[in-house]
């Protein structure tokens, strides 16, 4: 039987798998350090693991080209212009497929998590940064680059929230007013320090929402997945539900369910294992 | 040889053609009455020109219902909860597809227009309303309902722009501040009547350029087109260039171009013509 390999390529770790989906993936984490030396450990152990391996998927963390399998203009200097998918290939001697972290874990999740059955779905992760995968039509939404969804323009109104949003490129995107660090800046501690019932969720609620609505309007999916450590924070889900009903209400009558991941930690790496399957 | 219909079914008019292209495209215009008047007189028409018709094609102003062909919760109050599918289906007696004018005209600028040769594109008209299409993939973007563009929000400096937006839903949305109705009530006259070098053009094209950017965060497309009464003043769109690339520069590092439709008026009549060969 046809074995595949599957890297979820991070930013602080890489999440290495082999199997043939959920019910026999084998994984291991492997620290982000060189590009190298990150590259001969994932290699070395899928290569090990996997005795043959049909194909390769990887989802990374980017700015990524994906016609070519670079990592492009991250601010992690060593990984700047750098041939991922190539390497890998090279390392491991079977066919690469390359995609974004977010879409691999769009795709993992609709091939066997919680947007199953459906084929226009959209995955957020809201946590160091906000990224996003839509898939329409059942294909990942690429075009002339990729989905930038973090990076979205939404309603601020700086009297009742003066924080100026922490985005480098864009200040108040949503990305900039809503991620994890965003809400470390505006209250002075890692949003995990507070309450349940602090103003930081209800305004965090607000801005996802605010994103939430704009990508509906956009993509009309019919269910939408957010995971990442800030949605640890269980609350925000009812929340962030009733708050996008009252903004998009009476007008979009269909709303679609706003659920967590199935697949919990393993979105991206089976998202990458499924990138490989359908390269075979 | 096969001959297909299309209705572009607008909210004061209905074009309607035959043929199967631009090249032998036949069409006429009929004013939007009563639904039974309308259909009528566009069936007849329609039946009168093509002798047989293998199917029909209609892209409908909205809300409608994709699924079952119906307009839905209209403002115009005839035309509510009206089968349009099946009264043009019965009609005519051939098989009908069915879409919203939108998503019509992007296809048909897809097939013969300013979109040909790419897979992943985007169509928005400016003028009463503010509408968007979208292909991914080759395909029209369907989901759980049809997109609604027009109302994403966007950031709105109420300081700068006092103008509290016009959407009878959502207020400041995209539609509510830059629709040809949202210029003309905070400026006291229609656009047409602004010099070119007027600032409501400025501002126009910094909403429009807003609204863009989002849907470029989100979909990536190849090309955008943008079509529609208020896009009349040709200096919007080196001017809405240049701001999109000021609200996303250093960070979405490609850009698509930003162009008028190639169709002119006949977008929507011959994307509805191809949906019925679609069907063919």
């Amino acid at each position: 039987m046809a074995i595949f390999g599957g890297i979820e390529a991070g930013g602080t770790k890489f999440v290495c798998g082999i199997g043939t989906g959920p019910d026999d993936l084998v994984t291991t984490r492997i620290p982000t350090t060189s590009p190298e030396a990150t590259v001969a450990e994932a290699v070395a152990w899928i290569a090990e693991k996997s005795g043959r391996l049909s194909a390769v998927g990887i989802g990374s963390f980017g700015p990524v080209d994906l016609r070519s399998g670079y990592i492009t203009s991250t601010p992690k200097a060593a990984w700047r212009n750098y041939d991922l998918a190539g390497a890998v290939g090279k390392g491991l001697g079977v066919p690469v497929r390359f995609d974004t972290d977010v879409n691999a874990a769009v795709l993992g999740e609709a091939r066997w998590g919680a947007a199953r059955g459906v084929s226009n779905c959209l995955y957020l992760t809201v946590g160091t940064g906000i990224g996003g995968g839509a898939i329409v039509g059942g294909q990942i939404v690429h075009g002339l680059t990729h989905p930038e969804m973090g990076h979205i323009r939404i309603p601020h109104d700086s009297i009742a929230d003066p924080y100026g949003g922490g985005c480098p490129y864009h200040g108040d995107c949503l990305e900039g007013l809503a991620s994890g660090p965003a809400i470390e800046a505006r209250w002075g501690v890692p949003g995990g320090y507070l309450p349940r019932d602090h103003p930081a969720w209800v305004l965090e609620a607000r801005y996802l929402a605010l994103g939430i609505a704009n990508l509906i309007c956009t993509l009309s999916p019919e269910r939408i997945l957010i995971g990442g450590g800030v949605m640890r924070q269980s609350q925000l889900y009812e929340m962030v539900r009733s708050e996008v009903e009252r903004i998009l209400s009476r007008y979009v009558e269909k709303l679609p369910p706003i659920v967590t991941p199935g697949l919990g930690e393993f979105s991206g790496v089976l998202g990458a294992l499924a990138l490989a399957k359908q390269h075979a």
